[in-house]
């Protein structure tokens, strides 16, 4: 724990050095570029040994232990390396990016200033439908011609957001007042701050399927363009203890147990305690919980124990 | 420190339960109401007690420690209320509100759910220019025929995003797509608590003049309405020590002593050297902090030592 | 999302309220007791609904929108509960408390009051040796008549600092100096407050095997006692969707996907890919993570498929 | 806003460059070191100008804006820095340090590891008593001669608590068990991370003359060896706006108006009114807030205008 030496100099990311200040286009028009960061995957290894005691040094070596912290969720050693971003963003993702609270962040005000001039445009192609399971997904691509006449549907608003907010700061309307009808898709910008250990929980939610895509694309860059060159043994531990990880419940343990031990019937009992098989009309009635476990036991080549699914 | 009985009951707000789940309408189409809420004044004076010690009962009834630990902003007290809001608010105003980090939030999803049919209008009085001084604020009302006009744009403006929206919804586009074009001055709703200390921050900035005058109609409404039933001796205390409080930096305050010994000579030299004191055309050159300091001085009856202000 | 009912009332929790006040004894002078909470089962459910819309309602009901809520990680809703206790803890273990920085506390100030003349005593057979595996753990027992030998050593310690603080007050040096060399067993107590999402973690790190016993202790009995009370459907899915829930890795999700196919070639190739079958003296290397699943396989009573473990 | 330039370097401190990882001595044993940083005054100045637009570079300067953003307490551009320190510290001032929420830190395992064998040793002239007006301060020294009595006691105290921590771990007890009995003084080490608004408002309240001496020689060191030289113009701020400031409460405010106004009577109807002025045996009953209030009016050279005080 003593003090090594005197003088040290700080942390440094060669990889990421390569690309500071390197803007990344995300969308049609947003961008994410790093502007700043402390620490790497040293500095990680380096509060965690503080932690565990010069002992761990033996028995691990760097790789190994934030391997270790990760698939532990010993989280609190990757706090210490910081980023900061500034990012270019619709404000409708933007909303979603902010409902992350432990980040620090400065964005763009249009009450000082005149709105961004930028809105997101989308291309005839890159129409979702409305998914039909996931009620807060998208789905399939709209027809092309349909995609084509939203499209200018879409640059008519705009062109009309446009103008009346033109119009209004033109008139002296007061800025904060003038945007009011700016369409949430107008971008913005921000210096955006947070720790690794945040930083990854951002991206395990926001990279995820689940995600609405435009956000996605912009996790995508910070992981995949950005968290893999700056701590790339971290990323790398992110990927397969966390992104890649699954999980099991209680009752899914138990199940995969019977299942193992060629024990059908148990396996049907404990699922049907679960509620899981209230019979249908053919067969059993849908179940998600079933579904997706389902899906877990064919993707390890065991059998279903169940008719349905 | 022992437990005084065994049986307890939970603190209750007489006033707060007089309002319990009462709609207070703000702006056009918004509201607040109080779903729920945890403690009261005596929950204040309990938790500071635990840390100061039975001795303290002694010398101070709960109102004057309420105000003790207000005045010398000991926080931790105050975080042991809590108070849970259902609002509606438009997104414009609902950005700047979400930017306190502390609350719990759960919002209405336009992902999940067709958005709110309801966009914030403003009547033809209540255009505001942009503000001469402030770069951020609004500043007097502009002419009435000017904001027919604009109302009446705004309008067509709203038409216009209400029938682009619809028309994505029926051809069959994701809600979470769908929305983009939506004005930013759509209403949302949420549910929103935070704790007492937080509170009173959120209020001292958006009840503040500075705040805009939407996100101040909200804070002032949840101040003047609900907190002040709820923690009337925090209320009262906030308001004498916090909100109607001044402050005085370094500089201002060896110029009010140089002011009270009666010697304009220091307090120039001391304005000097903060460099307060440039000559411009006319007198000195504007400064905004002097200017400030100098309105302090007349509001106390004070002399102002240098002859501009 | 349109009030539902201009008066409403607090959410209660009727088995919670049967306890509240009531001291839970821990360790040999510790306690735990419910001062305050506010919310319940339902005001999971209806933070969920404002999020998620009213079609939820038709498709599930509480329990199965609190169980979803819990295996899909959707964690804000759970925040809108929070529960305040008072605790009586040494202050070794309260320093392990206190790392949890979601929580709202007013700690006893021995800066104030004379400290609690209270410190945590061993009996001769609750001494524990260190485990010969978990560097930072508890093992067997310690020999009784040892125990009898350290437990009286203790005593005679407890009696020399307590005779110290109580002398040095006694010659007027100041609280806050004096309590210098307590023993950190010595007794503290605060008011601690939470909401229920970071208060599941608090109980999901501390109630777990690996937390030290006095802590564990603590947890346990706040799990157990109070927010199986407070929260019922809540509690029972954080037992079966996070207490008891497994969780696999990238490689172990792919090496139990050819234990299932019945290919244990492909299963130790994947194995040594991730480098866990370095060859040792006799067998294989020991190596914690393949050792860890290596017990999960047998647990699902399926083949392990290297030799060693 | 467009970013200026694609490729940027690391924001760079040189005074805190000249001292990074070096030993700052506190206490008897204790120290601090600076062991990595990100962002320096222009970091601050950048991330506002984000928020405030390009305009407001025509008319601040950056001092000027620092200055700005202290004054008006627009604190977020400051989180947009981050100091990392290693720190050696007591474990019952480190008790005051880690409620600090808003840190990161990694703090040396007694689970893991031996306890650090170092107890803050007290000289015989430091010893000090119990302050009479402050419930939680010291006052005067204690008698020398006292002192020494104190002080080898202190030392016989210390070294049968480390013989018997030692003679715990020579009979096998666990580490995490063993460490109960050591007592409150004994060194821990941490890495310890805050952003610098969080920083300053930590050294706001532990710079304080109403801090522990211990923790306030911590936070002493850290402000003015530390933070003075990475952001020198943020700290010079910090002292003129934070640091050295005077708040006027509502009834200090009008009070003050009429003193000077000339107006002692209007000035004693206030105070009155305010409950300040009970009569006692000899004239006024003592008033901890009026009392302050006259200190600063003698320290304004103004009237008092009332009696005692």
């Amino acid at each position: 724990m003593k003090p090594e030496a005197e003088r040290i100099a700080r942390a440094v990311s060669p990889a990421l050095e390569e690309i500071l200040g390197e803007t990344f286009p995300v969308l049609d028009d947003g961008f994410v570029r790093v502007v700043d960061y402390m620490g790497n995957d040293a500095s990680v290894v380096q509060a965690a040994r503080v932690s565990y005691g010069a002992g761990t040094r033996k028995v691990s070596e760097d790789r190994g232990l934030i391997r270790y912290l990760l698939r532990h969720r010993h989280t609190t050693p990757f706090e210490m390396c910081e980023l900061k971003l500034h990012v270019r963003v619709p404000m409708d993702a933007w909303r979603q990016w902010i409902r992350h609270r432990t980040a620090s962040v400065n964005e763009y005000s249009t009450r000082y200033s005149v709105a961004i001039d930028a809105m997101q445009a989308t291309q005839p192609g890159r129409w979702r439908t409305q998914a039909q399971q996931n009620k807060q997904g998208s789905g399939d691509p709209v027809d092309p011609d349909e995609g084509a006449a939203l499209s200018a549907r879409e640059a008519a608003l705009h062109a009309e957001a446009r103008a009346t907010y033109r119009e209004r700061l033109d008139k002296g309307v007061a800025r904060e007042q003038a945007r009011k009808d700016l369409p949430l898709c107008t971008y913005t910008e921000a210096y955006w701050k947070m720790d690794l250990h945040n930083l990854l929980h951002f991206l395990a939610l926001r990279m995820d399927g689940h995600a609405q895509k435009e956000i996605r694309d912009y996790a995508t860059v910070i992981g995949e363009e950005i968290v893999s060159r700056w701590v790339p043994l971290t990323w790398e531990a992110f990927l397969d203890y966390r992104f890649h990880a699954t999980g099991l419940s209680r009752m899914e343990s138990e199940i995969l147990a019977a299942v193992g031990a060629g024990d059908p019937v148990k396996a049907n009992a404990i699922a049907r305690e679960a509620g899981w098989l209230e019979p249908g009309k053919n067969g059993l009635k849908a179940h998600r919980e079933r579904g997706e476990f389902a899906r877990k036991l064919k993707a390890w080549n065991l059998d279903v124990p169940w008719e349905t699914d």
